[in-house]
């Protein structure tokens, strides 16, 4: 409708080069505001014209609706937006629930879908009676009520939990098709918020001796892990809520340990004990089942950290692309290090690289979501995200972990071994007809 | 058992010096950490020592867990916290779903527990079906689909929504006995993911005459607002996602205006159009509803900004203190204007007052959380807090409010006139035998 181009879409069009192969734009799309979208969306309009008649009723307009309940859930129409189960009957192994990140966006996870593991289901755990025992070396054991702890200072932080078995697909020689849930649907992020262990253990006092503490949960396996003193007096906290309300009960009712940016498992769930000692304890879940076996025959123990990394969400297999034009890539990223400082998307496979823009504000040990503006032109693309975090790691290629981790030998169902602490970058083929295929590139 | 303080403990004792009547405690313990808050429990432990005994089996440990559900609720020891309903039975009027803050903590709002209101139920929409038209003053009269607006670049940012409405009790001539819940209810605060409202006006291009939008619901009563372009094109939102999962029925599904720090009904939900004018509607909602009628006879219409405002959500009514010793007074404070740049707290009635600590990162429009030491003796206390943003705006006293608006006239339950955009200081009064009331002060 506009004869001749504005100076301020004329700008727009300028900011809007294209910075990387396949269509890549500037990211400062998304710090100007509209006017250059609007400009790069010329030939490409994803909207359709209104018609001249007026509004008409849809059915839900022309009825009273529902009642507000208590406790809202989502509509019905999005009862696919769940978590995948990988023991659904509940036999006597191994639960996992995992976060369908392709049909969530912004930073953090709903409480409903944040991804969890049990080793013998969730107990139902009366938070009256629940007790968390702080002894050993310590100069006064003490033991701590629910109501107790929640008179002491309490703190919030957002923070990822991610399971170290996490993306244990990768390890394949195959890439295996499957949803970005199936893949890496062992990560979430929420706010947590409780009191911070330094806080008690001060109340305990400490034993100079005491170099580890064993942490353990009030589940039937009572899960425990060892724990560096130093991690227990930096950031660790005994969360009692999550995302505002209290803790989910497949996240640890009433209690948790976090220990932000260190493997899922050692966050112990239903923390009933903290055992302060010289040397770790070995325990089942840190001598067998979280210490898979390197290819020189070392074990892969005490690794603790979640390293940076980053995958993209949007679009992921099952979002298929509806046509060429614009679209948004978008994904999380995040690193047990600290803050990401920098994340770059390639849509031709990694030959060339543009930068995402961060979504503000950029937190330590928390997710970051990256966005980046894409024009596909309908040709095949290969979308990959790197990430970086402010002490300065990059996120590896998946040969570099293979290199030094080895490939799993089975064939799917995966094992988790070598299955632990993969953190490479992830690769989806975007195909002429806009399905998403995951590929090793 | 330590027989001469440490150099460490004898810091924490100085920095714990009571800053503020009736025993508020120097802020500066929550960024030293635990060592201070040691100190300031001398003589008043929290916690039991612990048996010598091994800890025993609790029940729950002894059996196998329950099945991980695919979406979790929480655990049924928590049916407490629930939002109180003012229709529930969903007779022909307005519902209300207010959120439990006393019961929550942290700096936002988990999606089953967010305030809501609707004037006629909540509408069953189908995503597929439903659709955003943008007409009137525009150049290209564009209609939107889910699956369109979900291609454009989205922005995330937590902010809260309150309605115009919410703390209108406070308008009684006498204090009302009853929760924060009851009094405060009617604010939350969420992540909110969506396209910018600037970004798709810049694609049906805006005729210059426009200075104004309607914004209309796809519930059963049509609820529309005018609303100033100026804001249209500064930060507001059609928001689909809420704290990273789509938008709950009751607060909008699938779709719903967001406009960071204005009145909540504003915030229009099930939005399905927007048209541009040159002059405000004059629509029921602003010519009515909110548009309560000052003492002077002027009514108090289009408003817009929740102002200013805190309070203290525990301790609080319902919450009761069990004996004398060190809690933590924590609460929420938020402003439309910005950022929050201090949150001052009270214990002896305002006649003195000490500064609280704020929970980083504090965000613009968005809930602060505050949290302030307190050792209190067992003597009665009346506990307060006032908020000041980055505007520079401090929050009023209730007398300063009811100077200007005046009070209801009418006994409990109290209507909703003049009981608008209430943001005076709230008082509790902690009795000896630590009950929680609400006074006015």
């Amino acid at each position: 409708m506009e004869t001749k181009p504005s100076s301020r879409s004329k700008r727009g069009r300028e900011e809007l080069e294209v910075v990387a192969g396949n269509g890549l734009l500037d990211r400062r799309a998304f710090l100007r505001g509209g006017a250059v979208f609007a400009a790069a969306m010329t030939g490409y309009t994803l909207a359709k014209p209104a018609a001249a008649e007026p509004l008409s009723d849809d059915p839900w307009s022309k009825v009273p609706g529902a009642i507000s309940p208590p406790y809202e859930r989502p509509s019905r129409y999005e009862d696919k937006v769940a978590r995948s189960l990988s023991n659904p009957n509940g036999e006597p192994r191994t639960q996992h629930a995992r976060t369908p990140h392709h049909l969530l966006n912004g930073t953090f996870t709903p409480n409903g879908l944040h991804f969890t593991i049990v080793h013998a289901g969730t107990p139902d755990i009366d938070p009256e009676k629940h007790r968390l025992m702080i002894h050993g070396l310590v100069k006064r054991p003490l033991v701590f009520t629910l109501n107790t702890l929640a008179r002491y200072p309490m703190v919030s932080r957002m923070t990822f939990v991610e399971c170290g078995g996490n993306s244990a697909p990768f390890f394949s020689k195959e890439p295996i098709q499957a949803s970005v849930q199936a893949l890496h649907g062992l990560v979430s992020c929420a706010e947590w918020t409780g009191v911070r262990l330094s806080t008690l253990l001060e109340e305990t006092g400490v034993d100079p001796k005491a170099k580890w503490l064993i942490a353990e949960g009030a589940d039937a396996p009572h899960l425990s892990r060892s724990v560096p003193l130093t991690k227990a007096m930096d950031d660790a906290m005994i969360a009692l809520y999550q995302n505002g309300e209290r803790i989910m009960p497949g996240n640890g009712y009433p209690m948790r340990l976090i220990l932000p940016g260190w493997e899922g498992n050692m966050n112990v769930k239903f923390l009933r004990r903290l055992q302060l000692t010289e040397a770790p304890a070995m325990t089942y879940y840190e001598a067998r089942t979280y210490a898979p076996v390197l290819p020189g025959g070392k074990a892969y123990q005490f690794y603790f950290l979640q390293e940076v990394k980053s995958f993209v969400t949007h679009p992921s297999p099952g979002l298929t692309l509806q046509g060429p034009g614009f679209y948004e890539i978008s994904g999380v990223a995040y690193s047990g290090n600290g803050r990401i400082s920098k994340v770059m998307v390639s849509a031709d496979g990694g030959q060339s690289w543009a930068q995402a823009a961060l979504h503000e504000p950029v937190l330590s040990k928390a997710f970051t979501r990256f966005r980046m503006p894409w024009r596909w032109d309908g040709s095949p693309a290969v979308l990959q995200s790197r990430a970086w975090d402010e002490a300065g790691n990059a996120q590896p290629t998946r040969a570099q972990i293979i290199a030094v981790r080895g490939e799993t030998t089975k064939v799917p169902p995966v094992t988790a071994f070598p299955g632990q602490h993969y953190n490479g970058i992830t690769t989806w083929a975007v195909e002429r007809n806009g399905e998403v295929k995951h590929v090793y590139a």
